[in-house]
């Protein structure tokens, strides 16, 4: 741990197959009016709005629908669901859903008393907010992003082509969130098995950087592996208590700060994903996905020791006679069975993407610089070829 | 994770070599009497005694001294605190030390505002506070009981020979604590050891219990790999600063909360070493290391699967051609190897007891039943003299 750094996440979370009723102890600290956020009619059809609803009125709230949050919210949805909190002078954005829901109410909750453009202050200039913002609170229906207790919030400009995240400071984090197991059971398994992948990523990218020895990189190894561990259970029985709850709460630990504490991090996966998904609109975790592999291998020899460490420390290749190149290919062949055995996109292709939009995706990359290689222009459209 | 359960911590934690600054940000949020915690000379002779008072002093606050906590705060003091904190009208308790002046500062916390005898509230009727809670912050100079970042509070009783600790609420946590490694270099070798072995049998407390899958305890499996791999650097050189800070943040981790979430704990070693700490006044790391291994080879048997995953995942000792059984005796081998090689207390006749005073450890010693083996009293006593 030889940075200095601070850690605070003052988040509550429930957690649990009867962490709903807890709603109860949380919407007395709030004002009348709710907004409540939601994507498509999935949690209309599961039973899991009514719920939330009756528990809002019993409560004496006002309710305030703003419905149809996409996969990938949009800047014009954003702008939306900010005028939809002004003139209805709400006092808690109530987000049920997934990733996607809780980062667009992050948003929303920055910009509701802020006169500029949300895109243009955050997501280009980026700004911080400096205006009152409004509070938070998450229902995950979907593990996978961590945004219940963390202050990022990714929003698309299709326009742009661009999907970008902000993560704000400790003020934007949900005031508490309500993790229920159960309600990520009806998740079609694509979508569940999307948001495995981005869990592991998001360890990925907080491990893969930094060469001291750092208890963050004992945590991350931990959770990778239990992560691994309930997923093979859970592609197989997605109605696995133990093993989607492990799930559930690594996701939460795997960005909610904890495991990058004294430590650089890499975070170009997700800029390739995000990359893909501003131009062809595919699912997160599975954008991840596609670019994995070739990121990985075209970085691993400038941070062979850490993939050595990845091989034996996660997956338990046996060192024996081995050298870390060696040790650090076996990890990521290692990677690339359980990626095949758990079904994620092993490329960009079977996500709609071909060579003719190489180079838009190649410009919608930022290139960042915590890795253990910054990428030439080159490079990424090298990785992004070699992920078709 | 099966069981349903919240986590709340919202400690804010400052830490590195350059921590100690940031408490010119906290100061200004807390009224203007700050009472100072602290044990001995150690902080005076380090300077760390020196630099705290001329930033309280540069941020306008008035200093109430409160020296002299030892080592196990004693209800006298305990007291004493109170009455000082009651005639000086003080808005800030700021310990300064270990986790036994961060104790004792929350025990305080809980106290000033509150007529009954904390003792008898607290520590003999284990009530909740019901007053005004002040405000407790730590600066942190020894790494081990985590008590930066818990609402734990350890008080002895030597007239009744007796040594109990109560875990608060939430609203009793530090607001905030400052971790700032180099402090802990001036702590003589047997204390640094002692706060190392209060670590993982901490984890160990949380670990061996329970027989679900759990990412609880892939989380402390990493901790308790982190301490080890440390440990032994740190005992060579104590000024190895990415060994002591290590250290210092897997301790903070160990016990505020995070890894005993959704599973039962055990913590029978530390009723077994409070007892001997109440009777012996021992340093209460040694009292631990001197208990631990008679105390979990009675328990073994009955949590025979988790003893070996302990042996495999923890010292990764190879399961080839090994039954469980086995597995878990080499894991406990492997454990007393280590506990050896960083100079713990082995037994509790080097901490001054011997077998006039078995009996009265074993009246002193509260029997938990959320471990492995709920213990019979004379299992107690047959542990104690194993401990000899």
């Amino acid at each position: 741990m030889l940075g200095n750094f601070s850690y605070h996440n003052a988040t509550k979370l429930y957690f649990g197959d009867d962490s709903l009723q807890y709603l109860n102890e949380e919407l007395p600290k709030y004002g009348k009016t709710v907004q409540l956020i939601y994507g498509g009619g999935s949690v209309k059809r599961n039973g899991i709005y009514d719920a939330v609803v009756e528990i809002l009125k019993a409560n004496g709230k006002t309710v305030v629908e703003d419905a149809g949050v996409m996969p990938n919210p949009t800047v014009e949805k954003l702008r939306e669901g900010v005028r939809i909190a002004r003139e209805n002078h709400v006092d808690l954005l109530l987000a049920m859903g997934g990733g996607s829901c809780c980062d667009y109410a992050k948003a929303v909750s920055v910009s509701v008393h802020c006169d500029d453009d949300p895109w243009e202050k955050y997501y280009v200039r980026f700004e911080e907010p400096d205006c009152e913002i409004v509070p938070v609170a998450c229902i995950l229906t979907m593990a996978g992003t961590g945004s219940e207790m963390n202050a990022g919030a990714v929003i698309t400009n299709h326009e742009q082509k661009l999907k970008i995240g902000h993560v704000f400071g400790e003020e934007v984090m949900p005031k508490f969130s309500i993790l229920n197991p159960k309600f990520t059971f009806s998740l079609p398994k694509r979508q569940m098995v999307a948001g495995i992948y981005d869990i592991f990523n998001h360890i990925c990218e907080q491990y893969f950087s930094g060469e001291d020895d750092n208890t963050s990189d004992y945590l991350a190894e931990a959770l990778m592996r239990s992560v691994v561990h309930s997923s093979l259970i859970a592609v197989e029985n997605p109605e696995d208590y133990e093993a989607r709850s492990n799930i559930m709460w690594s996701a939460t630990w795997a960005l909610n700060t904890l495991i990058s504490r004294g430590k650089s991090t890499d975070w170009m996966v997700h800029m390739l994903g995000q990359a893909v998904g501003a131009v062809t609109d595919a699912t997160h975790g599975m954008t991840l996905a596609a670019v994995s592999l070739p990121y990985y291998r075209t970085i691993m020899p400038y941070g062979e020791k850490k993939f050595a460490r990845f091989a034996t420390e996660v997956w338990r290749v046996n060192p024996e006679g081995k050298s870390d190149r060696e040790l650090a290919e076996a990890g990521l062949e290692a990677l690339e069975n359980w990626m095949k055995q758990i079904g994620v996109a092993m490329n960009i292709t079977e996500l709609g993407a071909s060579e003719d939009v190489i180079e838009d995706i190649a410009d919608a990359t930022i290139i960042l610089d915590g890795g253990y290689k910054v990428l030439t222009r080159d490079e990424v459209v090298r990785i992004l070829r070699e992920s078709l």
